[in-house]
């Protein structure tokens, strides 16, 4: 399944040149659009791991330009080119490069990149040590403006949240769930999606594991009742940790639990400079 | 918004019957064609309460029919037309006559009508009595086959499992999260929905709730660590229940717990009178 | 179903007020949080028609409040009283008053209301004038910061878009695809809901149709090879419209095609005074 | 990433020998359990293509034995434990292993696999030439009771549908969509992911593709007018080819059109030696 192998076929007479290019006709409406590609796009890529290794994953992708107002239409064969002739690891550092492909071959001022994966760590369970696969789920939105980048990384990651009020009130026992926690942030140098994972989970009730031995359900469950949070809890702890980060230039933080009490969910979120309370 | 008050434009000259009907052409892959039709349409209906009032209620309906293999195709805006004449009060005791229509219209030996929709009840918090409005899901799956319908009613309902194994290994707590519940049944007598509803949620560890003070969040607290339940015992529990009840002739119980310590859920399902062990 | 029929019961002996309230205790991490509350509650609603009837349809609503950074919690079986207290009767002139109650209730500076929910119109069919309903979505996002309030309303309504490019250089034919148009927008005199369908509808090669007899077939499939749109014509011709109308203020224009020769989308986006080209 | 470079901690005296088993006791229900075990279990696979190389993907996974009426509870990290156990290749010629251990492991009379996952192929324009990558969903549902073991192989392609009614009546163009198609089947005989494809995609007005220039959409927009197909077609054409193939002992086939000129899909569907016409 590689495209390298492909052997391409020699085009035939009835090439592009002779026909019509709707795209390139002048637009009259005087209303340059912001975004135009395509988005939806399966595709099977290598993602660097902070242990120096790659991990084969499949991403869903968006590929946009700007698009001038003189013109009424963009190339969309062309984002899948650049995609192709990319290859398929794809990671932080080396997002810009597509972007400026973009930028290039489509003659914009402007590129957009949003890619969204499952992430895979191998965790170990606290007290038998037996080692399980957990899945997170990670997203690349980037950006080139000119000669600029803007790039935000966004990871999410499923926990453990046991309700202090609950277990204040109660004679025995607290209600407890499993909550998806989102921080999406922007950084000065590159921090490891394992990195912002592990901020995330140590700030929950307990992290979330794919193994676990009875020895260990019972260190969970025990872990979780001693560590009690609210929602509000879990964002506060999650942004305590960003803003001692030296890294961080911004972020939100969001947090949805799955009450196990309710049929609707606890919502919380912090943004980092929040201009208004809006 | 009523179809009753659209004044019908008189049709003009230029009508179907001059226009070439494809589907009806002779096929000659001599292959019957079990269900075809119209899927995924939202439509707002009424439903009958237990307490004898109707609800509104959004459904998202299909149609089918069987097509012979004589005939190319079947026509599709006489789905939408029977569903129109019909009106939008749809409960179990009439569905039949929709299927009666959908086979007369579109000269078909069998058909199908399938419809999912939220379904609501006001419940009161144990203690304080405080009224909220619960949602569950519940769906119609019926098909007429010559005189004979057969009809299987699905209802969704979450709930609370507060699992027995983490109760009974750590010194306090218990992990619990919401799980979901799915019974189809067939019936001889109509069973309500509502007591569907209060079959499933008497089988966990605790019933859901819109609205809890906390002197109902300390309760169903308690009640929950009162009664563990394994995803097993809640379809055992739901079973037994479905067991006794003169009125069921078969079912297909179901739980999934979206784990609170996993990230991934447990699930068992027992159906009755299931011929083999596949 | 209706609340207001519920009796509700004596609270018990066993009362709130000799409970800890764990929310009201002081936290020290001195982090404000913007938004905590409810999300994902289905619940049945009435809006208000163009026509001046009231419309039944479920919603998904959530509701939140900013929380000062000296409180550990907000209290979330609150925002649940507000919405029952409120009735379910929501339109845009009322909402207001649930982000007011939130305020006080809530002792917030700020609140927030998010809702999504189907919205329908009977539509007739172009030439035969058989009447249908047509399912729409509507969002409201509003929120309260002190006395004011921001509204902003969303439809998303799907089309028919015929490629221009395909049809310029096939003998015959031009793929066409359905494509969803999503508009948010704020206004300075609310806009109904139908206006902005209307706009969006009379943007695209076609709308659709419920219900369509062959001679409305013929209409409908020669109107969208007459009227070929790419993704970036359909977001400029709604652009043009909203640019136009007296009472818009701010929008952002969304299209995105469901190829019906790729296996992925074309997406284009144009929003009013877009401040930077990020 | 590796769960075999994984140095499993030594365990601790807290070990689960001394903790009370509650899956283990008597339950006295007297009710057999059909399925128990995990789903959702996100986790990245290898599989076998007909190329003989292998293919990184990510699949979503449940796992599941009987439980005899004697015994409360199954042990669900042993499913996870023989998931590990095995390796992340995985293809229709090993499945057997993993449910033989899942026997074994959890003492049961049967047991059950099921896995979906993005399927890619490399596929040409058909004019230029140009590669591109093409996703498709494949999913595998095994069972094992005693020695025997029933597969069900599950592919899904979409397709372009261009109707021949629409087609017939106007004086131009032709409604067309991308359609879903799903085929089940049971072989006797494996039978490649990839040779499915080619009967699903050559059964429609059209296949898609990746990437298509200009010279690449003419062919394609032209194809697709030539080879008219209603939603009975594409069934009836795939049935076909099924009926011929030697190796194939049952199926079923779905195909769902996202139609362009409605906010419905059309659905048709034919099963192979179906019992009756419910």
């Amino acid at each position: 399944m590689k495209l390298s192998k492909v052997k391409v076929r020699r085009p035939a007479k009835n090439s592009a040149k002779h026909l019509h290019d709707a795209q390139n006709t002048r637009d009259h409406r005087e209303l340059r659009i912001d975004k135009v590609g395509v988005r939806g796009l399966r595709f099977p890529i290598q993602v660097r791991d902070k242990a120096h290794a790659v991990q084969n994953t499949v991403a869903t992708i968006g590929l946009f330009v700007d698009l001038p107002k003189e013109f009424k239409g963009t190339h969309m064969s062309r984002f899948i080119e650049v995609l192709n002739a990319h290859g398929n690891v794809i990671h932080v550092e080396n997002i810009g490069e597509i972007l400026r492909e973009l930028q290039a071959k489509l003659h914009s001022a402007t590129s957009h990149l949003e890619m969204e994966f499952p992430y895979f760590m191998v965790k170990q369970a606290p007290v038998s040590g037996r080692a399980g696969v957990m899945d997170y789920t990670a997203r690349f939105d980037a950006a080139a403006c000119g000669h600029e980048i803007d790039f935000m990384l966004t990871v999410k990651a499923n926990v453990t949240t046991l309700c202090p009020c609950s277990k204040a009130i109660a004679r025995y026992g607290a209600h407890n769930q499993r909550g998806e926690v989102t921080v999406q942030l922007r950084f000065r140098k590159p921090i490891w999606i394992e990195d912002l994972i592990g901020m995330i989970e140590s700030s929950a009730s307990s992290e979330l594991y794919a193994l676990l031995k009875r020895q260990d359900e019972k260190a969970v469950t025990e872990r979780a009742y001693e560590n009690p949070v609210f929602v509000e809890d879990l964002v506060r702890n999650v942004a305590l940790k960003l803003n001692a980060h030296p890294e961080v230039r911004w972020y939100r933080v969001e947090a949805e639990n799955f009450e196990s009490i309710h049929n609707h969910n606890a919502y919380a979120s912090i943004e980092k400079n929040r201009a208004s309370a809006r």
